[in-house]
């Protein structure tokens, strides 16, 4: 067998066995649920959708590649649930995050608050007059209200159900305690990096990739990448040594995905071309960009217009290549990418793992979708 | 001294050492948020704020309390890392919960989504027309909306505190991971009930009681006491015993608490009396009173009607006496107390953890405010 023919048999290995562990522990979380009430199951049910409709399940190929390479033992069976509680904990932040950008869309299907506002959100309007009636007061607020509650509601379980299943481990519980202390930092850098994003106001912006590093690199790279090797047993220098590799990477990860999200080929990302710019995304491309006053009132016609015409977003794609943005990110991809890999020199892996993670920056830094 | 001397010397110990270290961990965290970005600080800050604000620490009193009285070692200070895991997890729960119900204020003192409105609000409204300017676009969402992402992310900041302090225990880690377990059963229990409490749809109610359990009970009794239970190295049988007392125990704590968000002296109790009528809370009392239908119409006039006139809070607290229902809440309370304290006699304690424990019981569901 090919070395790469190797990695993507072990991609595939990984994926299959998450996604059956995941499909089983969720159908047990959602009859649990489920017996607590309708409306419950439904919130539980919004999660379980959500995470077996998809994504590449890279953050436990990560881990696992990880895992082996640091000398782990048992194989993929054994940290199964670390994978799926990194699924979990993505859950949870992707349904506070489409939320709050009001994304209706998440892996080809209806996102968390629109499925909570289908089935909550026929009760009434925000902002609608008060109910007069007193068992409406007592026994409901407004739909609009309520699908809201019940969509925190749901990160909030998927959060509670990562810390769960990552303490179904059957590894040596001083392991999985180091391996939850970072899935704990995680979620701090996680939910930091979306106030920067979110909150921050305009004069008080942070660099780009400082976002980038805190709000995608933890959890997508980072991460995985020290949970798979605290599972392992590492020491605390092979950590360091691991996560000097995985934070460019994670950054690297990320300003692909801004390339992919305006450049992509609606046929392989499943994603309308432009989609970023439509949505009015501050990506590294966009704020690289803006730096040109040419492309300023260029950018403007489309940034955060859903229904920009076909002329102005050809326009406004042509203006990211002109000012030189998209040469430029590419440049800091491929650096960021070549200092990864000497990082991944520096660190003390088995043959096998070695490849593997080579191979996953290849998969998470030069794909097409 | 006297026995009750002696419980409240205990109470007012780990008190004062969770301040302490409260204290000293949060202006730690708050810090480093700083550092990140100004409002990430002014976002991590606010849960320093309410935490710091106050409580009486009861979840801490009765984790220290079971700790004891089940033999473990190092005295309060071993176990202060969990005793402040507790109030960081309420911390998060309030901060969402008080974004779902409305509420401005919390123990003295603005609620998290009043304070994250103070700093962000003013940047525009919610259902204004959209901004028309790229820069708006680009870098800042409306006011109010910041403001609920913030609210929602300090929560969400709080939650990753709780499992962050958690592990900072230097107890055994076969005993810390049986401790995590038990704080994300209470997260998943919290939330399930506050999904039953905001989400159920009024032909689809529980029962309070079975509310109450999930919401209140697990966070305020069953999970201190479990955590303190584990920490000690209890047995699952010791462990299940003391679930049986503390089931009952933290029923009849948020039943008191229903008596006194109604009948309850504003002296004591910092809330204008009968305010859990003007908030509209769906209490047991108003849950019993309600079945008589000569009370309907008289609560009606006041239940979620915050300028509620006196002669009909008045009229509505008469009601609930007339009713009945004051005296058999009343009643139910002290049946719960009955068989949490026949529990507590089947399980196997220290003399002065059984004390200390049987007072709590008291101080819990005799309280006055």
């Amino acid at each position: 067998m090919s070395e790469q023919g190797g990695f993507e048999h072990f991609v595939a290995d990984v994926r299959a066995r998450i996604e059956a562990w995941l499909a089983l522990w969720l159908d047990a979380r959602v009859t649990e649920a489920r017996a607590r009430g309708a409306d419950v199951g439904a919130v539980a049910d919004s999660i379980r959708q959500l995470v077996l409709r998809g994504g590449k399940r890279m953050r436990a190929v990560l881990l696992a590649a990880v895992y082996e390479g640091c000398g782990g033992a048992g194989g993929l069976d054994e940290i199964a649930p670390a994978g799926a509680a990194l699924e979990l904990l993505q859950a949870y932040l992707l349904a506070h995050d489409d939320w709050m950008d009001g994304d209706e869309l998440r892996r080809g299907g209806p996102s968390v608050p629109a499925m909570m506002r289908a089935r909550f959100g026929h009760f009434g309007q925000r902002g609608g007059p008060p109910p007069t009636d007193c068992h409406e007061l007592l026994f409901g607020a407004p739909g609009q209200e309520r699908a809201d509650a019940a969509t925190i509601l749901a990160g909030d379980l998927a959060g509670a159900w990562a810390v769960r299943a990552m303490l179904e481990l059957s590894i040596a519980p001083s392991r999985v305690v180091l391996a939850m202390r970072e899935l704990g930092r995680v979620e701090e850098d996680v939910v930091q990096g979306q106030v920067l994003d979110v909150c921050e106001s305009a004069g008080n912006r942070h660099d780009v990739e400082v976002v980038y590093a805190l709000k995608t690199a933890s959890y997508t790279v980072r991460g995985p990448i020290v949970i798979g090797a605290r599972l392992a047993g590492a020491s605390d220098d092979e950590v360091a040594a691991l996560s000097a590799f995985a934070e460019p990477l994670g950054v690297a990860f990320q300003l692909r995905d801004d390339v992919l999200g305006t450049f992509g080929d609606a046929r392989d990302t499943g994603k309308p071309s432009g989609s970023d710019l439509r949505k009015g995304k501050r990506t590294a491309l966009v704020v690289d960009a803006m730096r040109d006053p040419r492309s300023e009132p260029i950018l403007g016609r489309v940034l955060g217009r859903p229904h920009a015409s076909d002329e102005d977003m050809a326009e406004a794609m042509n203006a990211l290549e002109r000012s030189g943005a998209r040469a430029r990110v590419e440049e800091r991809i491929a650096s960021l990418v070549a200092r990864s890999l000497r990082e991944l020199d520096r660190v003390r892996l088995s043959v096998g793992g070695r490849s593997l993670l080579s191979q996953a920056v290849v998969a998470l830094t030069a794909r097409d979708r």
